[in-house]
């Protein structure tokens, strides 16, 4: 979709015109009454159920989305668009300044996740969706989903903020900003005009990625998948080489990162997240901002995530209690971390499938059984491992 | 001390001569049976408590040894050594190479635990100590204690292992991999031969750094110190200057280390702890490494020390008990998180003064009543908010 006018961002500044890239899966009913806005984390993008097109490996949500899956694409239709400031298609940093025919790099706008949300809006909109099903999404997506149903109530019936919170903790930041100064210590980032140059910075965006993937995954799971196994047998190299499998897993998860994004989008979309801070628009009373709201809320949590924890959750719940709202919450018993959304965790699958019909019963759309998922189909990150 | 024979190291290489810096607080006895072996950790130095030389602050454990203080220096003889392989006065690879007359850099051989240790001994013995009446250290200082108590039991009258594990876990390797691949993503590195074309690999060290000190400290105490605080008043810049407290505190943090602390030594010294499993030495059973030990232990941990947790301690007093060692352990309620052991917790000053002087009693040492640390004396890290 392209959007020709400029839009007024958090920052005061203004942007236009827009392209939104986005995917649909399943077919709109007569009313649109049926649709679902999947909304994607940091480093994801649009392809939540369909191979991706630059790495060739299956839609990060593809156990999640699809026919007799909990977002049914026979009876729903799930869209999802890259958020504003990535690089997968939706204007970014990466592309180019009308005003200077140059990339933008640093001189693109800073954007917040309302902004993200504010052109998703137009997008829903523009497919003449009076009200979203659902908006649902896990991490820097759950802060979509929370700033979706606080800002634009009217417009969603159901809301599922998965492993979020309404607002990024200092560890949260801090890890960012680690990321953020390992971009930028790179010679290769240029400023941010490393497109003009001709370069990538390959070393300080795989190094910010090695640094998140890490708070990406429980002590627990790193101890199950890895723990001290070595590279070469039981012998230790006595040097710097990748000794330890965990060391060579997280070497490939950087490098292979720095092929499919934008090092300048990274440093955009961090601090959207570092800005999120929702209560802040309600006179810091997070409260405030579910007031009145008639949303169906179903706030999931994993136990071993330590980025977005449980209490991070109840945090939202209490304020939604406070708030009088519909709201369902569910600690999902896991030990794969802040990553459990993309993997196979059947109760977090049984979740999704229930809240949904539940509210479709309510909306009064189609309901049905669900559909095990394929034992055998691939999890987002399980082949991520060299 | 100068070591001038080659010492055979863990990796099979010998390395020598090894001069060996080091400082002592208090009076050695007429016996030699009063001296107590801190070992310290990964960036700290023999400086315990005293200013540092180069940073002029106080030492590093000032509050903890002194006259009528948990370690005091009125009854015992406190010893520490700069360890193999760092940068303030011992071997490392920064000295010079005598083979080659250039600094060492990459081809300074591996050092382990157990070699910082070998050197350490080589010192005992050049002060014609017979046996420590203690060895004491946290984090990788504690594993020094574990295989100090392990290798040369009957060299060691007590141990106090503190905040730490007998293993690295994966999700410290992993921290620690980070840390290195930053370092030697910075062109200035040099491949490690940065000294001889006069360069400082200033941002990746400074980058490591930053990861590393988020790890140390906990959610907790991040939030308490900073929360979302903001740099300039109330006002967001929607720029990438440091807007958050926590941010600017974690620049400060790397950019400081690096003129106190060598690149080098920081590749070597992380690896050495990442290759500790003392376990591994003695069949894969721990509870071997201490069998018919003589040796009192006090294990410590702390509850918000999410690098070392206390399910680490309890894997060492489990393997303790298992061996039927003489063993208390302590977890120590604080949210300061790892770094706890470096600051003024009062539980944990009780715990070392009563531990020792409950030794000093049965070897035959005077005891003394514990004197209230100074409420004005600063904490070691409490200084280094900017």
């Amino acid at each position: 979709m392209a959007h020709t006018e400029a839009l007024k961002l958090d920052s005061g500044l203004h942007l236009g015109p827009i392209t939104v890239a986005y995917q649909c899966y399943g077919t709109l009913n007569a009313d649109k009454s049926n649709a679902i806005l999947v909304c994607h984390a940091l480093t994801l993008d649009q392809f939540v159920a369909e191979t991706h097109p630059m790495t060739g490996r299956p839609g990060w949500w593809s156990y999640m989305v699809g026919p007799g899956l909990p977002l049914d694409t026979e009876r729903y239709c799930i869209i999802c668009a890259n958020v504003l400031g990535s690089c997968m298609g939706t204007t970014g940093p990466r592309d180019v300044n009308p005003e200077t025919g140059a990339p933008w790099a640093l001189d693109f706008p800073m954007v917040t996740v309302g902004d993200m949300v504010r052109v998703q809006k137009l997008l829903i909109d523009h497919l003449g969706i009076d009200q979203l099903f659902a908006v649902v999404g896990g991490s820097m997506g759950g802060m979509q989903v929370l700033e979706w149903a606080a800002k634009y109530p009217e417009r969603v019936f159901a809301a599922i903020p998965i492993a979020t919170a309404a607002h990024h903790t200092a560890q949260n930041i801090a890890f960012h900003e680690v990321g953020r100064q390992a971009i930028m210590a790179d010679p290769d980032w240029a400023g941010g005009r490393y497109l003009e140059q001709g370069t990538v910075p390959r070393r300080g965006l795989a190094v910010a990625r090695m640094t998140a993937h890490v708070t990406y995954l429980s002590e627990s799971a790193l101890h199950q998948k890895f723990g001290r196994k070595l590279q070469a047998g039981n012998s230790l190299s006595f040097g710097f080489d990748a000794d330890f499998q965990v060391e060579s897993y997280l070497r490939y998860q950087g490098s292979s990162f720095v092929d499919r994004f934008d090092a300048n989008s990274y440093l955009y979309i961090t601090r959207a997240m570092d800005y999120f801070d929702l209560a802040a628009d309600y006179g810091g009373v997070l409260a405030n901002a579910f007031l009145g709201s008639k949303v169906r809320y179903c706030v999931v949590s994993f136990t071993s995530d330590w980025l977005f924890p449980t209490s991070e959750a109840k945090t939202i719940v209490h304020a939604l209690n406070a708030a009088a709202a519909d709201v369902s919450f569910v600690e999902i018993r896991s030990d794969k971390g802040h990553d459990s959304f993309l993997l196979r965790e059947f109760e977090f699958f049984e979740t999704l499938h229930g809240f949904l019909n539940g509210c479709a019963e309510i909306k009064g759309l189609p309901v049905a059984h669900l559909r095990l998922p394929d034992p055998c189909a691939p999890d987002h990150t399980d082949d991520r491992v060299t």
